[in-house]
């Protein structure tokens, strides 16, 4: 396998450092739009591995991009670059003859009136419309398979599989106690990304009814995290895992809460309230005469860049999928999960627990399709495979994952 | 009495509609950095009304404003500027030698390094210590005399002479019920300046301790506002009266205390916690490339202007003085206290309540000046002037104060 991974941020470069752990491929070209991030991905592998490349490439730019793929003869385009880029890469990728494999999917777009009832355009819709082309060129698009979305759906088709007879809901929930030391309030992912995706009118998927929206910070619920991490204030957001979960599997409900945990959510809603979550610019005097600016940018600007803090922060990571149905006539409720412990990830990998909890994921899908245990063609989210041979893989890689049996959330 | 009034912002324009119904003065010069506000301010009043002048004027430029009081033969000035503009117009108005009137006096700066513990410069330490040359003057600067500072050091005054024997604890008490229709979030001032007090230290006066500071929204309590307005969460904030009034009268101790209500407790906390408060520039990216901005402009820039939402406004604010002692030989609580209610004072002048409330106790001192009910020399606070002539002018203005007896706190 050749692999063309586009974006050597956070979670590309923790990507390069786990596959180079592992043999199933022969080269992989790592590309980003700033070649200087993509060259100190590649020297930090040291001179010894000879099967990565720097370059530069703006995503941007599809026929950019299939002429890189074609240069190097990759077979398979991953994608570790910000959501807007999705379409561009994926179409790139198709139009090559490559398979694709990205960790978030299209954005959406609120309904037009009814933004916080209805759906507009859903995450994945616009990936979703080209399946026929991928099917027709007999390549795989596999859409959402980082951590959540990713683990998170082989979950779900795991509890289906063989935990359950019958779902009346899947809610994936996600909560971490990690503290950044030194600082009154340092969020240990982006903010600027954060606001959107809390923002954004979360999707609730229900039997019957299919997809709807509700206010932001809807339903909130203490979910009661496990190995020590414990009660967290979780609140409905958009995530790709509602959109995908229902295209392959039978649940009454799929909801997917994000831990925030009050004091963030708090912030957040004060941000709101105040309009200073707003993008579009407002004019402010500067030492340079009146200036336009974003406030969210302001906001992002007062506070520590995360990608900088992973030594100074402590604490572990949670992304897991809770499941209540029957199993056997009786009630079953179970917690699937998977936790990463920020001074491992950084000891092993030098990568920050939530970044190198995403990058794990899609090297393992990466090894399942070299291998062929995963194959298809057509657009499909992870519950579209077999789960088995995924979890035992990423327990292979030295990153167990766990069950909780009974009620706790 | 000729008066030259400098600033024609809210709390200026409001002066100019209240001192129109009055006939104490001669002439009154308005003057703006702005000569459109000026002018509107002026126009406002009508045709009719001569005795007013609009002219421009650069209140940082101390030359200048003494020419202006030359010019115009002008005997007192009435600051209605920003703090930062005191001690210009101050040293004018006794460089020309005419008697001087503000509303909020000059700038504190924190205690280097124990800024939550001690005194550094204090406000109006600048103008205190220029005391011995208005009395070789012979002329009046009488600071602070707005609502607050101002009408609540005539409460106090009054409380001592005449409520009183011994006084445990003054308290200044600011609270109000104002909504501002069709906003989420719309304060009824300035959030700038609003975090600028809120922020900085807060003093507190003790007897045998003298003056000290503590951490910013400390000693947080529930009062009790008269007249429907009802309980509303205060907190310790820096305010003049706290420096004034032991200066005169003796007291226990002497705190004041905002009524800013927790949600906008909760909003102040939650900018300083993400640094949102600063002043100092950030960096951020915008359409004409890396601009600097200070984040506290983008905050304000984000929330509607207050001075333009007096028509959208409804509710009452209420400024008073609450004071806790004895009186022959009995145990005695009072809160003395002025009530606007924004209808009101939209209605009759205009005026959005808080800006009014404001604007009229300076011209009932305005008054008392050119009636010779208030005289002296030097650089007094209002409470070193008579109370009853004060009080009952204030009533005859159409504007009532209240006392309420007992323990409503």
């Amino acid at each position: 396998m050749r692999v063309l991974l586009v974006g050597a941020g956070g979670v590309g470069t923790a990507i390069t450092r786990i596959a180079a752990r592992r043999s199933f491929f022969e080269h992989m070209v790592v590309a980003d739009y700033d070649p200087a991030r993509a060259e100190s991905a590649v020297a930090y592998l040291g001179e010894d591995e000879r099967r990565f490349t720097a370059t530069r490439l703006d995503a941007s730019d599809a026929a950019g991009v299939g002429a890189a793929l074609a240069e190097y003869r990759c077979d398979v385009l991953m994608n570790a670059t910000d959501p807007r880029f999705v379409l561009p890469l994926f179409e790139a990728a198709l139009a090559q003859g490559a398979h694709y494999v990205d960790m978030a999917m299209s954005l959406s777009r609120p309904h037009p009136s009814r933004p916080y009832q209805e759906c507009g355009v859903k995450l994945g819709d616009a990936q979703f419309e080209r399946a026929e082309e991928w099917v027709a060129a007999d390549r795989l698009a596999l859409v959402g398979m980082g951590v959540e979305p990713g683990l998170s759906d082989v979950f779900a088709r795991y509890a289906a599989d063989e935990l359950f007879d019958e779902i009346e809901e899947i809610g994936i929930r996600d909560g971490a106690d990690l503290v950044v030391d030194g600082y009154d309030f340092a969020p240990s992912f982006s903010i600027w990304t954060t606001i959107e995706e809390c923002l954004n009118p979360p999707v609730v998927y229900e039997e019957g009814r299919g997809w709807f929206t509700t206010e932001p910070f809807s339903e909130s619920e203490v979910f009661d995290f496990p190995e020590g991490i414990g009660p967290v204030e979780c609140v409905n957001v958009e995530h790709e895992e509602v959109l995908l979960i229902p295209r392959w599997l039978k649940a009454g409900r799929v909801t997917f809460k994000y831990g925030l945990g009050d004091e963030f959510i708090g912030v957040l809603r004060t941000l709101h309230k105040l309009g200073l979550d707003r993008t579009d610019p407002v004019t402010v005097s500067s030492a340079a005469g009146q200036v336009a600016v974003s406030p969210r940018d302001v906001v992002a600007a007062c506070l520590p860049d995360p990608a900088g803090l992973g030594d100074r922060m402590h604490g572990r990571t949670c992304a897991g999928t809770w499941v209540r149905g029957t199993k056997d006539g009786a009630p079953r409720e179970v917690y699937l999960y998977h936790v990463v412990d920020n001074q491992w990830s950084m000891r092993e990998y030098g990568s920050q627990a939530v970044v190198w909890q995403t990058a794990v994921n899609p090297v393992v899908a990466l090894e399942l399709i070299a291998s062929g245990a995963w194959h298809g063609s057509g657009v499909l989210g992870p519950e579209a495979l077999p789960p088995r041979p995924f979890l035992d893989l990423l327990t292979e890689y030295g990153s167990p994952w766990s069950l909780r049996e009974g009620a706790h959330g």
